[in-house]
This record gives C-alpha cells, structure tokens and sequence, in this order.
C-alpha cells in the first residue's frame, strides 16, 4: 500500500505517473478485498470503479466541483481517495458508513441508497450554478441499472432540455443491477456495447456524417473532432442524442488514461455530455467475476481467498417466505411474481426456476412493479411483489390509486421491515405501516415467527379485491412463538391470570418474544399483562376495543416509525369505540437513525425490554395515584 | 345528433361510411362544447380526440380488448361511443364522472386520473393475457406530455423487453400536456413530427436500410412494407426504436381512415408497437384554438360560443399564493419556483412573468420536481415546489430521503389539499398530512385564510434545514378569520371564557370557520370551548398539551384522512406528554370517495358544524358520567 497511504485527498492524484495510477489501481483493489472481506459490504461494485473514481478525481476538483454517486455503495474507492482509509468498522457504530455520509466528508453530496436519484440531483445542482453563476462542474456517475428507474428519465428529460447547461453524466456500465440489467433499455445499452455492432455503427456514421457537411466542414469531425481513434470516439449515439444529449462512448472503464481523456473532453463540453464506460462488476477478484448469481454484491464477512462466508446465519425470513412462494405456485396458476432488480435478495430465485414464465423483473421500478401488478390483477391473475420494505415508499401513489382505488387483489410482501441496522437511515423498513395507514381498504400483516409468514402469505393471496401486505424482517427467523388463545382474529401469547389484569400488550411482528420478556418483567414487579399479537395489524381487529376495557392500560410495540405507526391506529380505534383507557406506543423514533447493529440501535431508541417495562411500570404507578402530571418519559427524541 | 343518438356501443359504428363517421366527428364536437360549457369538464383534451376514439372502437372491440386511457380525462368521446350520452351532470353527485368509472361501464378500465400509469397497466394486462393465453388486444393511449412521467419510461423498457407480446400503445401528441411539453423527449417529438425532419429521416433511412439486406430483401421494405406512403410508414424511429418498439406514424390524428389503418396494422403485428399520432388540443372549437394558455384544458361554466367563463369565483386560495411569490422573488434572488407542467394551475404564472429564469417546469414528473429540489438547495437556493396535494404522492420517497435526510431547505406548497369534490377520489388532496407525518424534520403549515397563506409561506422560506410543506384548498379563499389570543405558536381563534372549560378545539387550514361554528353550536348547549388554530401542525406545538390539560376534552378537526392525520399526531402528543384527556379526532374517513360538490361530500362523511357539534356534546354528557361505556358514533365507514 506505499502508494494509497500517501493519498490523503484529490489532488494527491495529480502528481502519480501513468504507471504509478495503475499501482495504485492495484492496491486499492488488494485493500478492498482485504478489508471487505473482515466487515462486509458491497464488494463486487466498488472493484469495478476503481480507475473511473481514479480518473473523475484526476479530471475533476471536488468538492468544489460535485462529484455524485448514485446509490452510494459504490463509493468506497471515493472515501479511499478522499481521507478515509480506516475500513476496519466499514458499516459498524461508529465507523464509515456504507454509503457517501456528509459528516464523514466534504467530498460526500447525496448519502441515502435508493437509487436512480442522481441524475435528479445532478439537475438541481447545475441548475443552482446557472442561477448563482458559478463555474463549477457537476458530474453524476449512475449505473446502468438505476437508468431503468422512472427517476432517471425524468431528469434526463430535464437535463437535454438546457442544450448549455454544463453537466456530465457517466454511466457505469457492468450490464448489472443486483441482477443483470433487463429491459429495452438493457438491450440498446447492449448494442452500444457489443464491438460488431459499435463497428458497424461506426461504419454507418462515417458513411452518413462524412457525407453530411457543417459549416464547411464535414459534420463528423466538426461535431467530433475525434482524436484518439475507436476508443472515445463521439458520435450520435441513439436514444440519448435523440433526447438531445452529447454521447461519448463506449470507454474501456479500466483504462485510466481513456477515461481521462473523455472526461476532460466531456468536462469542457459546455453543456449535457454521456460518457458511457464499461466495467467489470468484482474485477480482480476471481471467486467475484466466476459467480453467476452476483453474490458479491454486498457480502458478509468472508475468507479473502476463497470468498466462501465465514459464518452462516441460519433461516432467514426470506428464505421462509420464498419456499412457501413455490409450493403456492404450484397449488395456484394464477399466482405471478414480481421483483425489481432484486431476485435472489427478496428470495423469488426459487420461484423463478420453478415458474420461469411466471415472474416479472421489472428494473430498478417499484412504481412499475405495483402498477403492473393493478393490471395483472384485473387481468385475472394474483401478483405477489416481493420488495425491501424501504423501497416501497417509491411507489406508494400506485399502490394507493392503482391497486388500492381499484379493489386489485396484489400481495406485496416486504422484506427487510423495521430496523435494518448497518446500511444505514436509508435502509430502514421503518416506514410503511405509517404511510399505508390511510390507503383505504389494504390490510397488513406483520408475522411474528416463520409459521406465521407461511400462513399469513397463504390468508394475504386469498384476498382478490384489495391490496394485503405481509412485512418481516431482516436476517435470521427467531423460533416460533406459540398462541396460547384466540381473541377475535388475535392470538393471545400470554394470558394476565386474573379477571382485572392491569396491562394488554400489544406485539406487532417479530418483536412478540420481546413483548413477552417486558411481560415477565411487568409481572415481576406485580403487574398482571396479557400480550397479544392482531396477526393483522391492519384494519384494527374488532376484539381490540372490548379487551383493550378489560384493561388498565394499553401498550402497543411495533418496529416502525411510532408517528403514524400502528400504535396510532389502535389509539384511534379504541377513541372511535369510546374507549378512553390510556394507551402508551412504542416504536422508532421520528427520526433518521445511522448506521449500527440492529441490537444497538434498538438499544440506542429504547426499544428493549427493559426500557419498555420501566416506562410502562412508571405509568402504572402514577395511575395508581391518578392525576399527578409528571409526563411518562417519552421515548421520541 | 341523428347518428349520435344512435351509438348504444362501440359495434354500432361499424356500419357507418367514411361519411358518416365524418358526421358523427363533427356531432360528437357539437355535443362536447354545448355539454362542457354547462357543466365544466375537461373540454380541450377530448375535442381532440374525437376521431382517434372512433377509430380506436372500431379497429378494437372493447371490453374483450382493453382500451385504456392514460390520466382519463380524455374519455369523454369514449363514453359518448359506449353508451353514456347524458351529460347533464357530469361530475355532480350521482351524474357522469369526469374519467372512466369501472362502476358506470365495463368499458371503463383506470379510473384514476393520475398521469403516466397507462402503460404499466397495459404492460400487467398484456402479460395476464400471455400467462392465460388469451388472444385479446390491449391498447392504450398516453398523451406526449404523460411521456414525461417516469413511469411511462419504466413501462417502455418492460414492454420493449417482450418482442412478441402484443401490444398497442397510441401516443396521443398535442404537443402539450397541460402547459407544452418540455424536455428533451418533446425535443425528440417535435423532430419526428415536423414534415421536413420526418422527411429528412425518410431520405436518409431510405438509404441506409436500402443497402442493407435481410434475408435477400432490402431492409427498408422487409421490415417496414410501407403501403400507404408517408402517412403511415413504418420506420425506426428514434429512441422507440432503440429500445425495441416498432413505430408507426406520424398519423394525422383527424384522419379516421388513417387511424384505422395504423390501429390495425398495430393490432396485427404481433408485439409492442408504437403508434405516433398528431392531434390538436381544442380541435373545431375557435375559442380552445385561440387560446395560448390552455384555459380551455379544463373550463368551469363557460358561454358555448365566446368560451368566457359565466361566473367569476373571487380571490382563490392559488392566486394568493402566487401573488406572495412574485413579492418573494423580488426580495430574495435565491427563492426558485419549480411545478410539474402546471405553471397556470399551481399559480406560479406571475413569477415565471416576472424571473423566467428561476422557474423550472420539469413536465409530469413530481418525482424529479423533488429531487431536483434538493439539488437546487444543496447547490445555495430556496426552491418552491407548487403542486396539486395529491400528486406529491408521487414524490413521498424523494421528500423523506432526498429532501429531509440531506436537510435541505425546499418548501412543497399543496394546492387542493382537502376535499376537492368533482373531480373525484383521486383528485381530493386528503392523504398529505399522512403520509408525510413520519418525515422527519418537515414541517407542515396548514393556513386558514389568505393573510395567514401569505405569513406562512413567508415562515417557510426562511427555514433552510428542513423541508416545509404549505398546504391550502381549491377554489375561493374565505373571509380573514381574527386570532383574538397566542399560545405558544398557536392562534387562539376562540376564548372560552372559563378556567375550566370543557372543550379544546383544535381548527385545522381552512375549516376554521366550521370549528367557530361547532364552538357556537357548544355553546349553546352550554358546553364552553376554546378553538386554537395551531398554523404549523406538524410538529405539534409543545403547548398544545398543557392547554389541552386545562380542557375535559379534546377535538380536532381537519380536512385529511382520518388515519394517522394531525388528529392522530396530536392524540400521540398528548399520551407522550402524559397527558391522558379523552380526544376525538374529525378528518375524512379512510375511504376513497365519490365525485360530488365539495359541501355534498362534507356533508355525506359528517365533517359538518351541526354533525360534529353533536357528536362532541354526545360525548361530553357522557363524560359527565364517565365510565358509561356506550362508544361515541363513529365518523368513519
């Protein structure tokens, strides 16, 4: 590492020789495997950005100019040449956090993970130079999966439409997503690719724009003024001319010297320039490049050499769901699934060998996925759309007016619900029982053990005429937790022993053998409390109200945002059926949470069972002494 | 209307000449601008449209096939040809809708008139038909302006995806969505469009394709067999073709014969085909034609020959807005103004007057009209984003993480926020204070007459951190209502005149006159009660609870979906700060709701003086002798 340890920011970069760049090349690819390979994290990206992050810190001067990344988990090669090379807790409490972090850096702009926004963003911030007058250079490195996402065409259409507004887009092209990149889009950025058909084009433009004279001189030069041969030639490269924007490309994405020159050149355009590189997702790193499945993507911890993981987690959730995903495909013809770039992380891999014809990939396109999944409905089928529970907040309106509006039986089932932990305020799952309150007529359900997403699964495709959504977390399923009793469609996991027990505990989810250990902790200090999980956590369970009376106090527990959560709701069905007993919500905070374990961050929010049942003795007792004031410590912050 | 009258469905015009369906045209128009300028309606959109519609019915046969209109508010000739001729009252309660309704005809597909989610239905029905194996054509028809939506983009390159998966999209291209289209796509348009480019393209495709031979044909006529002459000629056509969509067109969108013969073609052909046609917005009708703001898009009561509106509304609540802009902007030279092609309708036409070079009209596309946002903020602005309340839906995802996350100063200003009435469920803006409750940080200001419009967005734009959200009603703004007192930042509209009184009202945006009202019906009943109206009602005031703590009850009354609304936020306030006082919380019951008058819907869910008055003195005598459990009536169905 004698090269990259000398790198202490950008400009370190311009006094290093052709040679030297190449080293460093080198160097950073041995550390990222080494360090990677210790924590975890998004491997196989970052090793094919290793010379275009090299040559846009070379051509361009951030942070004055703005150097954005799209999704963010490819920005470790940035936070390299930026100052940060301590990976040792990449993605731990305070450590680096996976993505681009403005606390971290000034070289950092957009730090949240769902993609295709950079182009967005980009347009904002060359539009902000116009009016400010600056002079500084935006350029947004975007992949060619995130180019399926609707976001990225709408600011592309923004972007062509100011023809001398300075703004250079690079697209990373490693015909990757998380899954290969589908799409028409997929096969024109093909065809750019391929070397036939880019000699052929070539041919073809030579022949036309040879032919075709400008200002005196022939338009292929003039427009051009190609100097350095096949390799950055720029020409009218189909649709992104058509749109209006200067295309320069293909570029090898691992010569240094050809990304240089295209970037300087694109750089002193003037106005909205592509610059289409081809990379090679994990390059370098043999057990990355031999693996179909793309893997390593983001990974676990893993041995270095082999890139075998080092520890096996056990089921996972997604893999409890994505078995019983079969078996309903075989008992149903009628059920579709849908995914959006992310086959094999949402667990439909099975499901699509099994019922090839039966599965839609539709891009990094959750809008697409829910609107496509209304008309899959109406047209007589059952469409399940597995999705990070995150990344639903993208397509909300449709499934508010499209499938909601227009009673289409669609289950969504989203995965990775509730605190995350490691990637990040962006990751979290902490969202959609808060938005998807108000979308009339869904119902929700939250499995609490890997029974019960079999089984709630099963009930959600048997709604055909509104949206069911069944939410679970990440990582490895705790064991079952058995009912001991049936309130209305609830099951009772604890009964409170006595006729006027003091607290009903509401448990949403995975968190039921929590609820049950604050239980224990309740009845050691004398508190009788019944738990209870609604299965379905919305609408309210009818049963909720009359038990709710038999009670002294209410508690709701839920792995979601407690502003609009489920909590909420129960508070206002039980104030619709006049019941006014106190109800205490327990939930995430308002506010985004960074990066740590799961188990930190919910100890970090008071979201543990010891906190939970010293509040909620607290209460107790003030209410045993009825109208004293002093407010319940609130959870919020 | 000899032949109208006679169209009972779409199979009765297939015994018409070319004749007749001239004359059917020309009827269907006279009917449009005579039934239009009585009601109000949507009357541009669907003059141009008339031929395109009769074509389409006679080349599909609907409901087998699916015709299906993107935004549908260009399906009024569609309802003319299937059966619907009473016009009377469209958009009144119990009359026509003023889109498609599943409920008035099977005929009807989308009902919601949100743009750009026609080809993802589409893309579902055709891949339900494929799956089924059903031989049924899908033909949808988008407008050039809902091109601009992302969604459209990610629809395309799925259909692309399938190369022998029929289906028939019309592009619908008026050159202007409700302002013109913008962007680089409307760029592209326009080149296919013009005469001389489209020529242009002929001579040079010609020519290239003619020396390139496919299985011993020349390219040009084996792909394409072009039969008719220009008019319809098939040819690659830019980036539809890039992305492996055959084009046909440009079709004169008046010329039924030439419709009919690219609709069948298209029908035949056996995979995704794009068929271009150029209509004319207003078409036939001199005052549309003549109007170069597009006023005649969507008209209120309008004298049938002159086009001038029959009543003028007063001062509404989005030219308030827009005046406060134009003093903004010239006060401070970083407030940009940003809309998603509704320059006119969202007010901001003054102030693209007065600085056309700090407003950016980003077509149909809300999500790029957020992210943007945050890149203009980063980059040292204050952009206002004006928009409908219902179409930020769209941008729920670029809100939370673009725009909250990264702490950027942006302020959404939401016209039509509450219940909007004819326009139906998804135009009513009741889902804002929502949905946007778990985002972190914003703050959301509900003003309640024209003076507090203008305070409020004057205390948004000075808050550079965080997003702000300014939410008011459609049509006229009321009379100024008077604080008469403060309490924290609260607006005290209404003094008890007790030290114990018995209600806390809490007024939301414009229904404060209604909760004065509800006060003085209490009142009556010898029920005293304090109305607050908090202005910002999220976050909750911090002395919200102690006044509340003062009260017996609490009732909240607001214009937004009961479920997690500001009633809610304020009932979790409450409980957090201990403070356990009954509360009822008034809003919109979470159900989509029907098109009627604003007061008809109001009157219908029970957000009336008289209803909730009632309600709240039901529950205070029952307060008086507490414990008796009989439920309060609940407001939501």
């Amino acid at each position: 590492m004698a090269l990259l340890t000398r790198i202490t920011g950008p400009r370190d970069l311009d006094r290093l020789s052709p040679e030297q760049l190449d080293q460093l090349a080198a160097e950073i690819r041995t550390f990222l495997v080494d360090a990677v390979s210790k924590t975890g994290g998004h491997l196989g990206p970052n090793l094919g950005v290793v010379e275009l992050t090299i040559a846009l810190h070379r051509v361009f001067d951030s942070p004055k100019d703005r150097v954005l990344f799209d999704t963010g988990h490819q920005s470790y090669v940035h936070k390299l040449l930026t100052g940060r090379q301590d990976f040792s807790r990449l993605k731990m409490k305070g450590g680096l956090s996976g993505y681009p972090a403005r606390a971290e850096s000034e070289h950092d702009v957009i730090e949240n993970s769902h993609a295709s926004t950079v182009l967005g963003w980009a347009d904002g911030l060359a539009k902000a130079n116009e009016v400010l007058k600056k002079d500084d250079h935006v350029v947004a490195v975007i992949g060619d999966g995130a180019l399926t996402g609707g976001m990225a065409w709408e600011a592309l259409n923004n972007i062509a439409a100011a023809k001398d507004r300075p703004l250079v887009i690079v697209v990373n092209d490693n015909e990757r997503s998380y899954a290969p990149t589908i799409g028409g889009l997929a096969n024109h950025l093909a065809t750019l690719r391929t070397t036939d058909g880019y000699e052929r084009f070539l041919a073809r433009g030579k022949d036309i724009l040879e032919r075709t004279p400008v200002v005196g001189r022939p338009l292929y030069e003039t427009l051009h003024g190609a100097k350095k041969g096949l390799k950055d030639f720029i020409a009218p490269q189909g649709m992104f001319e058509d749109l209006g924007l200067k295309y320069v490309g293909p570029i090898d994405g691992h010569d240094i010297e050809a990304l240089e020159s295209a970037l300087a050149r694109a750089k002193r355009f003037g106005g909205p320039v592509i610059v289409h590189c081809l990379t090679e997702k994990g390059r370098g790193y043999q057990p990355a490049l031999q693996d179909e499945a793309d893997r390593f993507h983001a990974v676990g911890k893993i041995h270095p050499d082999t890139g075998l993981p080092i520890a096996s987690s056990g089921v996972d959730w997604t893999s409890v769901f994505g078995e019983e995903m079969v078996k309903l495909g075989k008992e149903r013809g009628d059920i579709v699934a849908i995914t959006a770039a992310m086959l094999q992380p949402v667990g439909l891999d099975k499901f699509a060998k099994a019922f090839p014809d039966r599965v839609y990939d539709v891009g990094i396109a959750e809008q697409h996925g829910a609107v496509s999944a209304a008309g899959l409905a109406t047209g007589g089928l059952h469409p399940v759309f597995a999705v990070y529970a995150t990344f639903l907040n993208r397509a909300f309106d449709q499934v508010l007016m499209d499938v909601a509006l227009h009673k289409c039986g669609v289950t969504f089932v989203l995965d990775r619900a509730g605190v995350t932990g490691t990637d990040g305020a962006s990751h979290n799952g902490m969202w959609d029982m808060s938005i998807l309150q108000c979308v009339p007529s869904l119902r929700i359900a939250a499995p609490r053990d890997a029974d019960q997403v079999r089984a709630q699964l099963r009930e959600a495709v048997q709604v055909e005429d509104a949206p069911t959504v069944v939410r679970f977390s990440k990582g490895a399923v705790g064991p079952a937790v058995k009912a001991v009793g049936k309130v209305g469609g609830m099951d009772v996991l604890r009964n409170a022993g006595t006729d006027r027990p003091d607290v009903l505990l509401v448990s949403v989810g995975a968190l039921a053998p929590m609820c049950l250990e604050i239980a224990e902790l309740l009845e050691a200090q004398g508190i009788s409390t019944t738990v209870v999980d609604p299965r379905w956590v919305k609408p309210v369970d009818e049963a909720l109200a009359p038990l709710a009376e038999q009670h002294r106090v209410v508690v709701t527990v839920e792995d979601n945002s407690r502003a609009g959560g489920v909590g909420s709701a129960i508070a206002q069905a039980l104030r619709d059926a006049g019941v006014d007993v106190p109800l205490r919500d327990f939930g995430i905070p308002p506010r985004f949470l960074d990066h740590a374990s799961r188990k930190e961050v919910m100890a970090e929010i008071g979201l543990t069972a010891p906190d939970i049942a010293r509040q909620v003795t607290g209460l107790v007792s003030r209410l045993d002494g009825r109208f004293e004031s002093e407010a319940v410590e609130p959870v919020r912050d």
